[in-house]
């Protein structure tokens, strides 16, 4: 994760929130007064955006004592203290809420992936848990670093680093009278060398056509555990197998059974309970 | 909502998800093929950023044509199709997954906002459920107005147009001396006659000092109902009530029974459920 | 005031005059000759704008060392020496007229500021005087900053942080048909509970429909000294009562005496003259 | 002026203002009501920034009808109707201060140069009012181009388009023992060939070294109509001839009959008085 | 090619040229005299940046006419006008150097590549031309572009879309004692399923241990045509084969004669010959 | 060259190339490994370039040690050492190619620069070899830094900093029937007093009328040197004489002897041929 291009979110982030400045600390609170805080984390989880909340701090008071107790990655249980921040108190309330606006949205993802992990390592030690580009506009570099913190792998960032013919994908070649194998081809033709395949299928039926259109791998949608089990068989290590649809906590053990690759999991950038922050003062 | 100031969001939503370009649809698609795609709204809810989704297929087919068959605001059931939209494809799958980003996080927020608002009209026909800060970086305006959309109000929007002495205030007060009745009266000297200030308690033996304080607004934090029923009596109207601190579907009834005036809910722009949409080619 | 949030203008001033480089200093002055400078008011006012200048100067030369001699805010008289600044001269020669442009616009600002002020103190010691929301484009939040430099109130910073109901708005509800009172009651449900709401009249008749409409506060726009004398007595406090229109230095006394609670003055920021500020090198 | 270019000037001057939106009009305005609006000047004077007006009301109504009834520059009487306006209500409330911010500093710079060049025509045709780079952080192309309008000239855009040795960087000159002869050969041969070199002096006996030195221009500094006389005379056209310092509108034809070529006025962009200027809605 | 991304890089460059005005265009044109262009190619080659010229010429004059009589990608002879163009003359002179100067770079690229194409083909039907990431800061995506246009291929567009172990790579693992293989496994284990790697070597005897590793993908850098066919024969497929190093159009031949996959030429990007192109006005 | 002005460009590239990472590095190097690296040039030539490649590496690496062992402007021979620098591996290998895609472009120009100077200085002491607006969009100021570098000079920077009558301009001034004469004294008019004009001709037989139309400088487009020879004997110092058209490495020494003052070779920003510059990392 290179921090420094997220430099004009943080911008953005604090402009959202001070506006013409702070109603209420510039009133009571001079310039001079310096103030402790320590940040605690108040559920079980794993912590991400440390460096974020660090920067939102210094943005404000670039002289602010920003001190790590703890690393991003690292699980931590309810009460411990990721962080001992010293500076000035008229900016450290000013930047607070947007520090841990960060914190606990990444916290959040961080978390839900490592749950969803540690469930399908039960089973298969080896099958990765993915995001999607299900992510929030203008954070999506940030919360597929979460999922890697959360022991999660990306899925492709971008419409540009990898091809995937989806379902819609799909319907236009329809349309278009153009085959697998020659969508393949062109996809091929008109991308780099280093630039992968991967077929959306949602019955089993067109798995063969998947495998003779020369794809590199096959997402499997919406499927049953059964339904992927009979896939992984068919599909005997020729493709890289991805399964994904409504992956929950109690679905992800059944599927990692079945011996997929992949897990993609929207929800894990889309609906992710955000991680519970506090900032104590003293 | 003033949608052009969105703008800049949606071309880094776009620009975080193409970069360089397609590598799927512009291989298989010429410029020239059209296609129309329904959208469609797959859970019961509130609909939230039709002119989003339709701001972001513009911007990368200026000529689209994008018809919605309801709007921002109105309850609609699963299955319900929201826009007919029809342009060239190879823009189209390059705007989608933006579109619907924006479109599931507004509609989650405007849903959950619904079901509270709902929840809490059953008992209290003049309480508001509102929003906090605690929103995401960078799409403040937005979720806020999906709470709007959803029935809910907003709360303050930043930390210029309201002044509220929190617990960390009132923490950095009291080492610096300065008593709640001072620090109000600095609050409305340093500011506009136009801000209302609001203090925050987690006890009820704090409230007569903020009455006395000449505060416009008290804070309830993390009181149970019984408490908030005593603190509304003891009150008796010399200040707006806000009650906040875990407020979930069980509890917001409970909550609006006891009269307060605001009940105010960082989950409903921290971890909405994302809404359900999808869009269908043909 | 915030100043990080003006770095963005800070560098448009230096492109305006730089664009393409300096082409006096670059040819004649070697990139290590060091000189120094002293900031000097030439005429008696409030002192404004010094951690902008230094901003400038730290932009074009990190290393220059700028010492403050007084603090923005501070009455002197001309002579004063404002600042004792060294730097690399090239750069100092780019910096230092965007660096005067800021503080002679702003010191012009604070100082007209203070002068209103200490004429309206002679026969009011609480009435405000106010600025509006005429400002510069681009600089509202450093020309609001020096009117408080100047002893001044801020009014509303913008159309979000209060409502107000101007004569425009008047005759729009006029057409629609929509009652004052109504109007207001809109206004409180469509916004958050911390807005208050001001309406504008230029007529004695037009007060009571205001006190009955429920607003905060009340706009009395162009009445002479003897009309808002007897508002001020038929209003009997249960408005915050402010006054505006054309409002010089000879009428700001007689109007404070009325017993207004606000004087809004408009070429507070629209036409201030600037402050004279100077440059000496040695 | 091309205005294309000061597209983000509006935006971030909308942004100013709106922030979070109009708590005013958002609440009593439905988004189809439509209204007409006269724009009038409301004190003799030249108008200026009409386009600028019109690219603010289109940034929020794409579709406002803006029919100019004047063009920048044409000299109006008070209650003179510069444009004739329609659009939705609730945009125009929320446009018409950022349109009057632009349209009051233009007018004002334009108006006032208006004057000093109808005082300095008296006495001689072909004298030229210029300004300076006194101008406001952000609008220099916009005030220069209002001077322009007001029948004046400008001076050197910047520090790149012109070469000019002040005060200061004849103390640094003289510091390093730089002759003036030497600089000015070094500032051709640091430079294009398309600039010119001006000197500035304040006393008649530099004037000859200023001849010698090979400079197009010499700028007397704060010097009287007597001195200016001499000045002109003894230079005898070998240079354009400028006259700066404390230029008033008493002053004015004073110093333009003395022959000067140009009188600069710093206080043209740094010390207007704004132009008064309305908008009635019906 | 997404061009709407590019907007905000016409802007600039516009910006660049533009900074306050046009010194010549603005004192001879009125604002309503039209004209007619014609843009003509002055050298064989292919045509490239038509779309771009025209977004060019359409910010400064949105009325603009202009239409494209070739498409980008056309090979054309010298003398072949490309398009017809007809606007107000203000503009066009304004806007002509910035679409020239997008053209010219453009058209380079693509005739460049257009020439090592035909080599190569006459000797290898299968073999590509590509790029390299050796681009002009700021233009990479079009410069790409232009390699598409002449028939060449794309390497990978960034680091982030594809996974290169380069010589400076091997030297750091080197010095930490991590081999190539368990190199390749962090990678493969580090990104998305998705994401290729390729080994730079510039000895034989080292492909033996890129072809253990697991790579997809192996660089020949700076070999013989000798050495590259021992390589590709050594290899016999089971790597994508890319060579490069000093690729003239004199080596491209034999080097595609060796049977290589890919055949990168930094030179494309980085040292094209501008393309002919110029505007007669009638 | 005000470097700070280019800090914006400077991460634009970063971006381009890093997108969202780095798939190679940051999977194999941890952030703390340090590392050294020699910035080697490979050709002779002018250094152009080493601040602009410090940004970069400080960009990524705040703390990294970058020492320069030449100056931007020295000519070194291939071989030449320019710089250490040691800091960060990850960083160091995700800012090298940015870092050296800056210098490579300068340095090229520089140094082609460099090769006209000296063949033109063999016959001719006096005469300047300047640039074109002919430059990279959005590099403008670089490249005019890199031609200064290499002994040349600047042409005009941009549109509004000299007036150019071009064939073009002279074609629309015959249609509207304005002479040359007028169209100067027009373009004296409208603009600054520094502004000077010049005027491009592609016969001798056009001369006369330039001089009498009171330009400053002419241009000599496509010319033989005879024809230039008779131009210069027929114009006798009364303006700046500028050769332009196809100058080549060979062709510049015979247009000096013309004895011209300026020689503008468009191909040095437009096609000048990279620097080679490498990385060694140890």
């Amino acid at each position: 994760m290179e921090f420094r291009l997220i430099q004009p979110l943080i911008d953005t982030a604090l402009s959202e929130d001070l506006t013409y400045g702070d109603a209420t600390a510039s009133g009571i609170l001079g310039p001079d007064i310096r103030c402790s805080l320590n940040l605690v984390q108040r559920r079980d989880g794993v912590v991400a955006g440390l460096p974020v909340a660090q920067m939102v701090f210094e943005a404000l008071d670039p002289e602010v004592e920003f001190k790590m107790l703890v690393q991003d990655g690292d699980y931590v249980n309810a009460g411990t203290q990721l962080a001992s921040i010293r500076g000035r108190a008229v900016k450290m309330v000013m930047a607070e809420r947007t520090a841990l606006n960060f914190m606990m949205r990444l916290g959040g993802i961080a978390s839900m992936t490592h749950q969803l992990v540690a469930e399908a390592r039960k089973v298969n030690d080896r099958v990765r848990i993915t995001d999607t580009r299900k992510t929030t506009p203008g954070l999506r570099a940030l919360e597929k670093y979460a999922v890697r913190l959360g022991g999660g792998h990306n899925h492709r960032f971008c419409l540009a680093d990898m091809a995937m013919l989806k379902d819609n994908h799909l319907a236009l070649l329809g349309k278009a009278r153009i085959s697998l194998k020659d969508a393949v081809e062109r996809i091929r033709q008109h991308n780099h060398h280093g630039i992968k395949i991967e077929i959306e299928v949602d019955r089993l039926d067109q798995i063969d056509e998947v495998i003779a259109s020369g794809a590199d791998a096959i997402l499997l949608d919406n499927m049953t555990p059964e339904q992927l089990r009979q896939a992984v068989q068919h599909i005997q290590g020729k493709l890289v197998v991805e399964a994904s649809g409504g992956v929950t906590l109690e679905m992800v053990r059944p599927i990692a059974e079945t011996g997929v690759d992949l897990i993609s999991v929207g929800s894990l950038t889309h609906s992710p309970r955000s991680m519970d922050i506090g900032l104590d003062y003293f």
